[in-house]
């Protein structure tokens, strides 16, 4: 007898007790009958859990709640508890980022989330971006320290986030992480050297289960750590954990997930194939290129309007305080504006006579005032110039080029995709119709876009959820191609037409209507 | 490209370059040149030795020794080299026996045998026989100490053994472990009380693949130990090593092994049927019942002869020393040839008027001398009393009864039987002659009876050498049928009708020609 959750890793069973015409082994009895709840056609079980199962089913007269876990098809039992125990069995999922790790804690038995916490990539004390770091890992004993950082730093909050939710740390049973090839292997204390050097080799693309402490995390004795899949140097565990989230994967009708930093990573395809590529898109989307650029936070712009009869910024900010900077959507959102509004020319550049209290000369080229010295949060007024403005520019054809290039590669037309992803921070904050004024992403129906938010930690929080992500996240790493992008003519071509806002093809994007002056 | 013995469970691989048209990580490239060598679907890889593999593959210019393992149909690298390391992979192989533990070190590269150690079972310091260390393993810290004193014991060997063969506990990455199930469960430290109390429950049948690390031994940080199977608490991995050994498993003819101790285990079957039983035989066969008994070694009787014409007894000790006692074998020699010489009877009993200088009443009935003070180590006479032989006749009649019982219940006769093994020290040294003379075996051809020596060794080394023996180990585990043997009246009957010399029915024992006075 079973009760067990439909789709979940964990089940309470009702084992018939030892008789003279039954007299199998415990571990079988137990086996037997968690092959029946979890339909496995063999389930593991660790010594370490073997030699306190007799003493502890007599204890429990035969009841037990069970935590399993299909690695790649190989199940294993990581824990078991007396039916009664009010603690649940719970497990944490991590998006491990360059720049930010986020965790979240989450009820195995019911898939409830129990908190989240957030906490800077202590890698960045040896350098802010992962070619830093994979250069230190490669002096003595670098990879030991980067490893070291980012071990301590999930275990001092994974150990606060069990504190928050009343839970200690060994009743954490599995811990599902998805991060970019690099972080991956610098958690798993692996040689990154390879990822970065030609002909790009990593490690390892589907380590699968490991023992939390292999990993020098100290949880539940028994503890499982998965690390989400990577299908090569430049296509990582994040994203495969970005398609299963937005379930890009399951379905019939094409569809596309973007995920936007200082490289574009796309993905298209549907239940029958997935094609990826990724590409420098510049960090001008990240709002991280001007003086202004900043990433989301309190007192960044985040949304820009340009009034079309008065010429009258209306801008807003996150939390609504004195602006101090920009982000990437915000970057979006005025360039959009001065384009739609006339101050921007179709190759980009300020046009001085359609405002000329914003647009002024400098000895570096033509700036714009966004906000005035009295008006800003740090006293000075926050100007951008025409470099950030063509960086930019660059950064929005190079994401229109690829994402061209990846559909033509496939031979669909943008028209044949039902839902366009985008995932990530940013993905959050874009205003589609702001993105599509200026040629960023096609020209589609509105709401043809769906922001997924931190799909990398959405889909490694799926995995404790679903017993079924398992095969899905396989099904996605094998699936998969990856599409080289060949920076040659054609794409330069492609790349030089997109420079143009929106396009030198306005047939393309019917639905921008510039304001012509 | 690879070099790889044809069964065996090490391969060298020449793996192919990475390039940009073949960027595969480190550990597909090493996994699917092994999936080839060794024909599996999967090889898993710990993430202790992927952390080594990206500066050893390039080191070694990608020609790399591998040793893999067949966990019950999931493959794993368990070690690496250099190809040209002169040191070979090595193994051990554990018969684990409650008295005596044997350990055969193997060089798994080539499957020879480097060299062999026994010692005394450590346990017996808690008690000679393995009732009381199971009782002894309920008290407190009980258990903790019996494993201790055997993984102790083990450790100390395996360290002299690589000694003697030049090499060192680090080369070792593989143990195989042989031993019935409560010596299985004292090894695994796993609660064996379950065992010996009715309804009689291992914790355990099929354990599979465990580190050593986590059984407490030190040897290669990423060995394995593998504890064969028992197919419940009284048929245990001895036997299902010795099947191995025997090829019985995969005869067409119906074979027997019969494993003689305390306890005799029978096993009748083929390639497709295998069906086992065990019973007590007593004491006697061992050696173990009359004080001049004991098990066989130097100066111990373990052949008679008496002389039809002038009734001398032409006795032969172990290694030609003076006599100091008789074991298990000289016991059926001295019992077969005192019948044959009418100084016993049909009924077992002691003739005193066939041999008047020999044969003398005491208090407690009549005795046999066997060897004079004069001759002995001792400087006492060796004798023994109608009890001794009572108490032998009583087991030679439970050991036919019992193969009896076995060959009825599967429907075949004695006459069906191509091969009859004989296992264990006792049947390195029973002449079939002599056991049948005694109607302890059947009447059969003598070349139908093999020795097979120490077959629970035996089976552990195979599976060391080959590669063919982990899914033979499991056929031989599905298919057993463990038969209860039902001591009832029917069982009964045949008993008593055994306890004659050779049988009531004279039938059955056609050869045997008894010198009648």
């Amino acid at each position: 007898m079973t009760d067990s959750p439909a789709n979940g890793w964990t089940a309470t069973l009702h084992l018939s007790k030892p008789s003279l015409a039954d007299n199998r082994a415990d571990a079988d009895r137990l086996k037997n009958a968690l092959m029946e709840a979890f339909v496995a056609e063999s389930i593991d079980i660790d010594i370490a859990l073997l030699r306190r199962l007799p003493t502890l089913l007599r204890q429990w007269d035969y009841a037990v709640r069970c935590f399993c876990f299909n690695d790649y098809g190989r199940w294993r039992l990581l824990g078991i508890k007396a039916p009664d125990d009010s603690v649940p069995f719970a497990g944490i999922a991590v998006d491990l980022g360059t720049t930010r790790v986020v965790l979240r804690l989450i009820n195995l038995d019911t898939g409830e989330k129990m908190t989240e916490r957030a906490f800077d990539n202590p890698q960045i004390e040896i350098g802010p971006d992962i070619l830093a770091r994979i250069h230190f890992g490669g002096t003595e004993n670098g990879l030991q320290r980067l490893n070291r950082l980012i071990v301590e730093g999930l275990q001092t909050n994974i150990e606060q986030a069990c504190l928050d939710a009343g839970i200690s740390k060994e009743d954490i049973y599995l811990v599902a992480v998805s991060g970019n090839t690099s972080m991956a292997h610098l958690f798993m204390n692996l040689p990154p050297a390879g990822i970065i050097r030609e002909p790009y080799i990593p490690v390892v693309n589907r380590p699968g289960l490991m023992t939390a402490n292999a990993l020098g995390l100290e949880l539940h004795p028994n503890a499982g750590v998965f690390v989400l899949p990577n299908a090569g140097s430049y296509f990582g565990g994040d994203l495969i954990s970005g398609i299963l989230y937005s379930g890009l994967h399951e379905n019939g009708e094409i569809a596309m997930l973007v995920d936007v930093g200082t490289n574009a990573e796309v993905v298209l395809g549907n239940r029958d194939w997935l094609v990826a590529c990724a590409g420098a898109a510049g960090p001008a989307l990240e709002g991280g290129v001007s003086p202004v650029g900043m990433t989301a936070g309190p007192g960044v712009i985040d949304q820009v309007k340009i009034d079309p009869e008065s010429g009258r910024f209306d801008i807003h900010t996150i939390s609504d305080q004195a602006p101090k900077g920009i982000c990437g959507s915000g970057m979006i959102d005025l360039v959009a504006q001065l384009f739609l509004s006339g101050l921007l020319d179709v190759r980009g550049r300020l046009v001085p006579e359609a405002a000329p209290e914003r647009i002024y000369e400098t000895d570096d080229g033509r700036r714009l005032l966004i906000v005035g010295a009295d008006a800003s949060a740090t006293g000075e007024a926050l100007t951008i110039g025409q470099a950030d403005l063509d960086s930019l520019i660059r950064s929005k054809a190079a994401m229109y080029t690829i994402l061209e290039t990846i559909t033509r590669y496939v031979g669909v037309e943008f028209a044949d995709i039902s839902t366009f992803y985008v995932a990530g921070t940013f993905g959050s904050f874009i205003r589609p119709r702001s993105a599509i004024s200026i040629g960023m992403i096609p020209d589609l129906p509105e709401n043809t876009y769906q922001s997924l938010g931190n799909s990398s930690l959405g889909g490694a929080a799926r995995l404790l959820q679903s017993r079924s992500a398992v095969s899905s996240i396989d099904r996605i790493y094998q699936n998969i191609t990856y599409l080289e992008l060949n920076v040659n003519q054609e794409f330069m071509n492609r790349f030089s037409a997109a420079k143009f806002l929106p396009h030198t093809e306005a047939s393309h994007f019917p639905s921008v209507k510039r304001r012509v002056n």
